[in-house]
């Protein structure tokens, strides 16, 4: 029933594991050297198709999130293998649509799949499902206790929007849908625009998964749409349940105020802005400014600048520390040759808003790369500024979706500390500091977690660790709900919700609440985490 | 500093932890019992008294949530201690201002101050930190991975909006407050118009005790205000980062809406409405139909009717043994003095709601109790309809706050799970079945699940037990937000936030991350929980 793998993208989009071509207008993905635009073209969902979309995740969503972990698990799996088994032929048409490197294309299969393995995982761990069993006390007085039990449950359909950055990571099977599909709820995808191929591929590969390991087919469906319709279309439908996001501020504001206004609201995890400021401390200046330069350069242009951990802001003290930085930065950015970046429309957007900052009162360019040559190249910008001035103006203070960063000169700590107080929130803080920075970096710390979802000690803040322990996220306007996070298994959380179980016949139970702990997970019997059945705990 | 013990209600808020008599417009509690408004009157806090209770907040956030779990387990502790002390006083007038029966305000200071030290519990127990470790892989290629550590920390200052229905526990240092404050939080409640003797009592308990443990001041106040202009004040404060709510359908979304709207929006967790469907399967029906009858009518007239979980809806098939029931519980309900409720306001809308729902094509009164005496009396109420006429009205699925309950007649299985399918999301179901009914309840159960918070069997969703397992939250509009709850040691996530911590040295991280586990928690070390020391894991 689906098309065979080796063909490629055809025009369709998936709905409830089967491709379906849109009957709406056509739009496609675009050659971001060229200007050109590619086939095929991709017609956009109707109205009844994403109707149909939604119900068909409605359908699914009891006996999909009753299926056994093992089940999901495995159904994880394969589509990790799937994707590997497609990795050249990802690879190639990403390329093709995003412009990204095939090296660090390649090396995002390897992401997406380990992923997605990664949660099958944690499905198999028996943690996530926050089991707790406070068992009853007939004898209390002057009330029996009731055996209460806890777990929770998937929340329902989930809208995931693809985005543009990542084509693998964060698209089609990328962290949203790999926690969503874990944690039981049906998935529907809107893919974005810039990539609609690989999104057609990568959806092709999870109907495959859906029907060899017989999961309901409408878990998953990938529409298509041009404009803002379809994702308003999707977030007010009453059978979606939650919402995963990642891209732009105002994009995700718009959802989140969708979500809001719907007679029944739901969570919106929309990951959005954030600048990254990067504290370079006095004795790791002193001790190696050249050197930070030139690595803080390498990280500012990796991949076109289009991370959201791309570190947009630099905060020391002034001083030779810093004028050395400072120079083999520029030195280092001068050498770039400049990048295609995702899009046309990213590219003249990321030269605006850069020319925003750069025209702002106090600001200096302290150095610029090349070019690049094609229609949708940007060029690497270190700019300057005085800590006094940042701290007056916050057109200074947002983000720059590209490799240009800031580097706030700052009189002395005091006024370094005073920038990082007038920040909005961010996904990572990082600081360079050498042994007699710690006392400093120590002072500080308290202020950077309350800030950040990620502090991180001299490294650079893009590579985002997939694991049990990474936060992507953050205060807002990093993200839109900081509870959570966008990468690693904590992930899953955002789709769940507690239920609990009163006086509920043992056989009627969720078999990870069963008396004899079937499953085998972790659950807190009056309060304390075991895994031992209940009769070996009493 | 603070007001002796032993001293009556004197008029005055709490403003880091100091007493503070308002300067705004007076208000004053009522004797729901007369009409006639109660000593002492207390001035409304001002707009400069509202932003100096934030304030102190805000400079107590830092420090408050960095002080040893230990210590805020001391804190808590404390308060319960005084609570229980104090508590003939706060019974006494928490009895005329609610006129609620002594013995049952008498068991809310010890439902309040036992959720105090299950709080404190929770703290030692070390689980809440949510801490994660993946520990560095130097030799991993091509790229070494990082030591990445996890845990939760608490997100600033909170507003809590007492509770009229819980004088104690769901107000000034009930669970929201409790929560709060053992997450790290700091706590401006505000105080219930109808309550604000017991309030000011209460509240000069928790300023002593923030005293007596060395608490930074401004990590509790308590302000005073008519009307929704201070609601209104405090959850569009900058400072501001989560609110706590327990009250109508109207309150908890004019909250939510207002949280939603701010430069930066903040999580609203309000428990609001809900009917709590029970459900009387044929078996059981049939073997005590009238003994369910009488015990149903015995919770539905409980505290007069003015629980949130109160069972405002009974859905079975027609025949004998819904007959035996309807008529026991007409019976039950006929012997029913009549309640005085906790305001007048109340009472006039318990009696306007109810005649609303009785008014409604195809309901019928199957009995009624008395109008007691009073200003404020309620008439507990007993009325049936058919289950197609209840599908076909959204006007019967809406909340009565008060004794009354609506009997949904349906005529087979099949259309009582259609009653079911239409209800909006709910606290509590409960489910009364015998052996044979066991294969129907367990059909049932997905859907009981995907409506409710919690799902009991054989008892009556009044009476919520504190405890680890409990869940008192579900889908919109029991609350705002399902992922959580706001009884039990759970609703301390609320106040939560993960942060992610990469490659940070060891004397730098919180003891909780720190490779020997010096507060001895729980971790899950490359996913597996543990609470031994890194050094033995790896």
């Amino acid at each position: 029933m689906s098309t065979p793998s080796g063909t490629g993208p055809t025009g369709a989009m998936l709905i409830g594991a089967r491709p379906v071509v849109g009957t709406g207008r056509e739009i496609r993905s675009v050659d971001p050297r060229t200007g050109r635009p590619l086939e095929p073209g991709y017609p956009a969902a109707s109205v009844h198709q994403a109707d149909r979309a939604c119900e068909l995740a409605r359908e699914a969503a009891t006996p999909y999130r009753r299926t056994a972990p093992e089940r999901r698990a495995a159904f994880l799996d394969r589509i990790a293998d799937l994707l590997d088994a497609e990795r050249d032929a990802l690879v190639e048409r990403a390329h093709v649509e995003t412009a990204l490197p095939r090296p660090r294309l390649t090396g995002e299969v390897g992401r997406t799949s380990g992923q997605l393995r990664l949660f099958a995982a944690e499905l198999r761990a028996g943690v996530w499902q926050g089991a707790r069993i406070d068992p009853a006390r007939p004898e209390r007085q002057p009330l029996r206790r009731a055996d209460i039990r806890q777990r929770r449950i998937a929340v329902g359909p989930v809208v995931v929007f693809g985005a543009g950055n990542f084509p693998l990571a964060f698209s089609t099977a990328g962290g949203d849908t790999a926690s969503a599909l874990a944690a039981g709820c049906p998935v529907i995808v809107k893919a974005h625009q810039a990539h609609l191929g690989t999104a057609e591929l990568v959806a092709r590969v999870v109907g495959r998964a859906v029907d060899e390991t017989g999961m309901p087919e409408g878990v998953f469906s990938q529409l298509v749409g041009g404009g803002k319709e379809l994702g308003t279309t999707l977030v007010g439908d009453p059978r979606v349940r939650a919402v995963g996001f990642t891209g732009s501020r105002s994009g995700g504001l718009a959802i989140a105020a969708a979500a809001a206004a719907r007679p029944a609201p739901i969570p919106v995890y929309a990951e959005m802005s954030s600048i990254n400021p990067v504290l370079l401390l006095p004795g790791a200046l002193q001790a190696r400014g050249a050197e930070l330069g030139a690595a803080f350069a390498a990280s500012l242009t990796l991949g076109a600048g289009q991370f959201c951990t791309n570190p947009g802001l630099v905060l020391a003290v002034e001083g030779p520390g810093l004028d050395a930085f400072t120079a083999a930065a520029a030195e280092a950015v001068a050498a770039d040759p400049g990048a295609t970046m995702l899009t046309p429309d990213i590219a003249r957007h990321y030269a605006a808003s850069g020319d925003a900052v750069a025209g702002r009162e106090g600001v200096e360019e302290a150095g610029h790369g090349g070019d690049g040559d094609g229609v949708a190249c940007g060029r690497a910008r270190l700019l300057t500024v005085d800590g006094t001035r940042f701290i007056g103006d916050p057109a200074l203070q947002t983000e720059v979706f590209g490799a240009t960063s800031l580097i706030v000169r700052c009189t002395d700590v005091d006024e370094l500390t005073a920038v990082l107080g007038v920040l909005e929130g961010q996904l990572t803080a990082t600081v360079h500091a050498d042994e007699a920075d710690l006392p400093l970096a120590g002072r500080l710390l308290p202020l950077l977690e309350e800030t950040a979802g990620r502090v991180l000690f001299n490294g650079w803040p893009t590579g985002v660790e997939v694991g049990h322990a990474m936060v992507h996220g953050g205060p807002f306007p990093a993200t839109t709900d900081p509870r959570s996070t966008s990468v690693g298994t904590l992930a899953i959380e955002r789709f769940l919700r507690p239920v609990a179980y009163q006086d509920v016949p043992d056989a009627l139970l969720p078999e990870e609440l069963r008396d004899g702990n079937p499953l085998g997970v972790w659950r807190r019997v009056d309060g304390t985490p075991v895994r031992a059945p209940l009769s070996d705990v009493r």
